[in-house]
């Protein structure tokens, strides 16, 4: 996308907060937005507008395989907290619990066991709470 | 999987070997098991049972999701030598171009820029070398 | 090893199964296996065949030594839940606390400042746990 | 430095020393130090001596420099509970919530969303607890 | 930032240009964007934007204390490819030789000796380049 | 050690640079200090004294086992330029090409296969340069 083509700057605002509130409901979206403090506002302005409104509307790939991308991101770069809001949305959008669980058995051979083990317990957590394991 | 219903431990050897020559070629399979020395041949012998016998033949993800995926666990972990031969193989599994480069923009948010930036390099490099960039 | 001399499936199922026994107690064996789903069972496999029978059964180096390493790898990881059990699985193995102390001392120039604090930590409580400290 | 220009190594312990209790106050520095065992001890010393007494007082940046960059090293390295500790004597060493806040952002495009997102959570706490948030 | 008091997007992508010429010449800046294919346009433009025209212009941190925090940051990534860019660019924005010391030594306590080691050979092949080593 | 009870600095200093001297030749010690500029001196003194001096020769474990353990924690951290200074010291400190191996083989499950295949690629071509392959 070259500069003078992209979408206004308030309409990337608006489609990124729409993503938020699909993946992850008002607690991850508008509610997280209205509690941000001076201090916390930035960063929730770079994950509505950046994150989500630029880059999980970009083309190509749909958000079902954007989230199990994000899966293994996160399970490669150790990020547990993020595991367990992404699980959610995962399922929220369209991946399957065996989907999910090929793609930590994907990342056990690359990002080694110790990754793996993590992530799967974090995820069986998850889906427990939802009902789903 | 329970142990007592896996395939024989020879299926999944020929079965491993295969998808090393179909995303490879005989260079990244035959080839590299033959030069193998009593150093190495433990390593290929994982890399052909446990990771493209076992794990690429697990249910759910076809070779073209599981390419994406282990570009995306690669950029996260920096590994740049491996990046080189699973963007090759990710052409071959149906990965297009633009699916390369999207996997890639999702990476930078997740994974930082520059880990981004090593493997858009290393990827439109091998892209060049193909003819397809 | 060559696929044709490898022990059978069963036999490294059953090797893994008696490595994880010693190590970890039924707690970390048998009940972690019968308490699997159908979300983590490849996950359990994959730890009882490849990660226990396998590895841990390779040559050259004994399960102390073995214990050594791991507890550096997870060290250099920042995988701290696994530190917890490997460090009770150290002890088992017949690693000191002073050897323990050393392996961490030894992290700490490598693997920097903050990641041994924390496999300090980590240990230090395991250690105390079992009346070691 | 070449070695024979050092300081004694008693007045390193000691300035570092200092360096923690003006950080950390006495519960960070005299009271982990009285606290330490045969077990925990050589890496208080090490955090003393080669930490806080040589590295925390080499010339050209001052502690209040030292402090971001340290924030930023331990976001990159996703150590949390060092994160909370270094966000308390960063604002000790001056400073203030804002520039905190900016380094923060300044990870966040060099070592991904999700460690930012980490160590904002952690950074919202402290100050939260310091009455700055 | 509150997404409508942000400066217009082209005023951001000018911006961010500038900042890339003043700190890598016009060879780290328009001929690299002249040079972008299809593949590396999406990735030439979020350097543009979001790195440069959003981030280090944000307030609080002068470029100075900017490009320490980046070869920080690098060096805790291991990103040397950027360590190398960033080594020249720093010195451009008025970090001397000494502070780009300092700033790696620091690194050497919290990222490891191993990731120190590696960005001072890569800082004094630069700066050796440079007629400054 | 409290510090009262280290032995004096400059007898660290000797004391680590006669383990550089043993482990990598006159061409890792004295040439690599005398080499030194301004820049890199601090480096080297830190490499001398606390990884060498004061690490190395810390109790309980031999060198053999800490180069087991560097080879270990490098391959984590994906410091190849180091695994090939280390893995030439391991042999120089009696660790067999075999125990490298399977040094490595462990390192496989806890850091993942591409960690494991770069220190595999370094390694063998170091044991070729050495004859030993």
């Amino acid at each position: 996308m070259s500069a003078d083509k992209r979408p206004e700057d308030k309409d990337i605002y608006a489609a990124g907060l729409q993503v938020r509130r699909d993946m992850f409901g008002m607690a991850g979206a508008d509610e997280q937005i209205e509690a941000a403090t001076d201090f916390t506002r930035p960063l929730q302005d770079v994950v509505t507008r950046f994150c989500f409104g630029e880059t999980w509307n970009r083309p190509c790939l749909d958000r079902k395989m954007r989230s199990m991308l994000t899966i293994a991101l996160l399970t490669a770069l150790g990020k547990q907290n993020q595991v367990r809001v992404h699980v959610r949305a995962a399922i929220q959008n369209g991946v399957s619990k065996d989907e999910i669980r090929e793609v930590l058995m994907h990342c056990l051979v690359y990002a080694g066991l110790p990754a793996a083990v993590d992530s799967f317990a974090t995820s069986a957590d998850v889906l427990k709470q939802m009902g789903l394991e």
